[in-house]
């Protein structure tokens, strides 16, 4: 069958089932209760505190074929994912599923655990390295599922994702389960991504190096759901788990795509109080803040909030007063979470309030702006963010397409070539968020806008933006680097892009070779 | 039937249903899952901000029959109780349940809500005032159930209380629904006990008098739960939300029972550091941290955690350091408010992870010591706190059982005649709180250690407390006021007297005359 942009994707798919194609990005309404996890007690006196994982694996009577989940706070520097099936091998179980929010090359050791049967299904929103390299040849019989940040916590919530046992990685928690994220040797700020797991796993297990005092705080996640706690160790290198500074790009051509976008902002007329805005850390969306930032000093106005994955950038807008408040679901270096440890403003939340589209309301959906970057994007305004040039999985949406999906005005920052490759194309390989979602294109040779958008257009143009038609930037990308050769995948499905919302929308096939 | 405690009630009960007789504090085993409310989806520039109330029952689609939700923490200042069942009345609304945590004097108006038929059913942890008495008189045809504060939450979340729609009285609301109770003209601190309404109504009603930016910090209900915000011109008024001071007893007799209390405390060990307290707002029990607190100095110890209803006078007790932490489900004064709004170390906690006996843990199991007050006692230890010496209820459980039954050390503090009565009885009217959870009975003339707990009477003894047997008191005080008469009650029953497990252990039935 077709989905409604143009995918052709299987109607049931080995390993996941029937597949409900994408509508589009508001046309699925939920009909479902949310999940609910069996009632517990725990009477006075008894003890949470457990003395190894084997002993955790023993209490929340891990069987072959269940769910155990992870959150990926602890990025590249995470020691517990690879504990914990490490544990699960020792054990001699067999075809378990991780739901494992990203995956990083430091999970590399996964790829034994799914050549060996102790690990046979994943269910992720973003992975590169090792792991993303060894699914796209094929590793696993199952496909991955990938969904966005948000499209998890709704996975979760609504009872599509079921968690037998949720391992979290804490940064310290107390006898009693209360985990905090910002304190202990692993401190990564904010634990958002986890907070589904914890509210609807069936089990839930604390894995900490750094046991407090009771009670705990400030409290990320509360006692009332953790089962067990466990002392390791260590839970993780702390070097890979923040970084100490992220540096705004020095690149001219990535900082003239970044003064670009921000008077595409400018021009859209949304620099005034209340502004409310996202952008990811890397490159040139950071140097847009930078941008952004200088256009409010002269207009002289103060944001709401801005959104997303949290650096010492933004956290300086906020104590300079640029922005009333950060909402945080991951912080991206320590200065992140020296402010979410130390400044109310600085609000710590869930994957749900961040970005689940079915509850009563995320808060991408309050965004003004959102800037984010594309390995391709199509003449549809299609990104994908999934699959590299060589048809590999190196990425995924997080909150891509949620951010698109909630902003009133999503801008996709990209070099008009990727490597040698133009990246505008007439059909990406892999649909990661619809273009219906994507209103504005800026490039260094040129800024395209969403024909739905003719509003926008006119006040691009009005304020002398270089709007080009997409399919210009594409030929003018195309004469320097020539029509990239049609990338040639194999049938088999070893990735499922599910949209937001469930939906799928769109498959990845194997790389052959 | 007879319970555990040798109550007769019926097996079923008009009104209410079958009865799960009471078998133990600890006996009963969760065989259910939580409830799971209808999941919803609000899309990008949806407003939730409502005209009016009327509007707002429109939209929450309120019916005939329904469940309407509100929390007590607004007290005897109250006014959104008042004005959203006055709207009820004004669209010709009937058989409403009101499921209102705690009923007070400024309540009244409810009474004509009952007898026009509006409001036919009411579900509450306590209530006093004009409302509990005509409820006595039996106003209501159908029994009321009088719960625990943490068998509330149980019940919400095990899906026995079902809440159609919960109209939270917001100190501050942002127009996306996220409610703080530390902000505006009717800050209250805590809004504890209205969380898991939120969580599980299968509507939510934000009521505010103070509407402010987005996004509102420090956020104590989400907008992900919140699916609509009324502005009105006062939720209540602020002296009888808020007292300005809570005074220890100056009454000579009160203050040797509370030294007597604090003495039990270090008799029973509990002086050192990590020791964890719950204490009430009144005369005597106040007292008792009064002396708890010199014991404390003069131990050089440090106190973890302090729970329950907050005062000055604890923290203060938190800022000279002699506790960590205050775990804080409601706050008493303006004290309480500004230092849960301020202080990193006073935590703001819902009425499951305070309380409820069916989660992974709530935080009065982890309680060394409480002081409770009692109406009544009895020669096995069961309290009553429902109902008075003339057989009208005049309070409720509250935190009373919930407390008992997770501290290790159960302290209740009465005087031997209350009024011109012994409080120590044969058999309580109501019995409100099972005497296998009660520990010690703290009087003026002496004190009396349940025989289930020979080790603590053994160590009360060591420390030369004036232990005596019960029966002894009840001998003392028959010998001052001679043997009370018997109260002489109806049959009808008026009020269905659950345990936080949520069995029955027993019944108030109606006052004649």
């Amino acid at each position: 069958m077709i989905n409604a942009i143009g995918r052709e994707i299987p109607e049931t798919i080995d390993g996941y089932g029937p597949v409900k194609p994408f509508a589009g990005a508001f046309k699925a309404v939920p009909d479902m209760c949310r999940r609910a996890p069996r009632v517990k007690t725990v009477r006075p006196g008894e003890s949470k505190v457990l003395p190894s994982l084997e002993e955790a694996f023993r209490r929340a009577g891990v069987r072959d074929g269940m769910t155990l989940s992870f959150h990926h706070h602890f990025r590249n520097g995470d020691g517990v994912v690879n504990m914990v099936l490490a544990t699960a091998a020792k054990l001699g179980l067999k075809n378990l599923k991780v739901a494992l929010s990203s995956v990083f090359p430091v999970h590399a050791p996964m790829i034994e655990h799914f050549k060996s049967g102790v690990v046979t299904a994943l269910d992720t929103n973003y992975m590169s390295g090792p792991v993303a390299q060894a699914i796209s040849r094929g590793v696993l019989a199952q496909p991955v599922i990938l969904r966005t940040h948000g499209g998890r916590a709704r996975a979760i919530e609504c009872g599509e994702l079921k968690i037998d046992v949720a391992f979290i990685a804490a940064p310290a928690a107390d006898d009693y389960g209360n985990i905090s994220g910002v304190l202990g040797p692993a401190a990564c700020g904010s634990l958002g991504y986890a907070f589904p797991d914890a509210e609807y796993a069936d089990c839930v297990v604390a894995v900490t190096d750094h046991l407090v005092e009771y009670p705990l705080a400030p409290v990320s996640i509360p006692q009332t759901r953790v089962d067990y706690v466990v002392k390791v160790d260590s839970v993780g290198d702390p070097k890979g788990i923040v970084s100490g500074t992220t540096r705004i790009t020095k690149d001219p051509v990535g900082l003239k795509m970044a003064e670009t976008a921000a008077r595409v902002i400018e021009a859209a007329g949304l620099i005034k109080d209340g502004f409310a805005f996202q952008t990811g850390a890397g490159g040139a969306t950071l140097a847009t803040a930078h941008f952004v930032r200088q256009k409010m000093l002269q207009a002289g106005v103060t944001g709401s909030f801005v959104l997303g994955g949290i650096t010492a950038y933004l956290v300086d807008m906020l104590e300079k007063g640029l922005f009333k408040k950060i909402i945080d679901v991951q912080g991206f270096d320590l200065e992140a979470v020296r402010s979410i440890a130390t400044n109310p403003n600085h609000l710590e939340v869930g994957a749900n309030f961040y970005a689940n589209p079915f509850n009563a309301g995320c808060a991408v959906n309050k965004l003004d702006a959102v800037i984010l970057g594309a390995t391709e994007i199509d003449t549809d305004f299609n990104v994908n963010v999934v699959t590299g040039s060589d048809g590999m999985i190196m990425g995924g949406s997080g909150g891509h397409s949620d951010a698109a999906a909630g902003a009133k005005v999503t801008i996709v920052v990209a070099n008009l070539l990727r490597g040698r490759l133009p990246i505008i194309v007439d059909k990406v390989l892999t649909a990661t968020t619809p273009g219906e979602t994507v209103d504005v294109l800026v490039t260094e040779r040129g800024v395209a806008v969403n024909p739905r958008r003719t509003d926008l257009r006119d006040k691009l143009l009005a304020a002398g933006l270089p709007v080009k038609e997409i399919d210009e930037l594409k030929a003018l990308a195309e004469k320097i680097a020539g029509i990239p050769t049609k990338i040639k995948t194999g049938e088999r499905i070893v990735a499922v892009v599910e949209y937001r919302d469930g939906t799928i929308i769109d498959v990845v096939r194997q790389v052959e070779g």
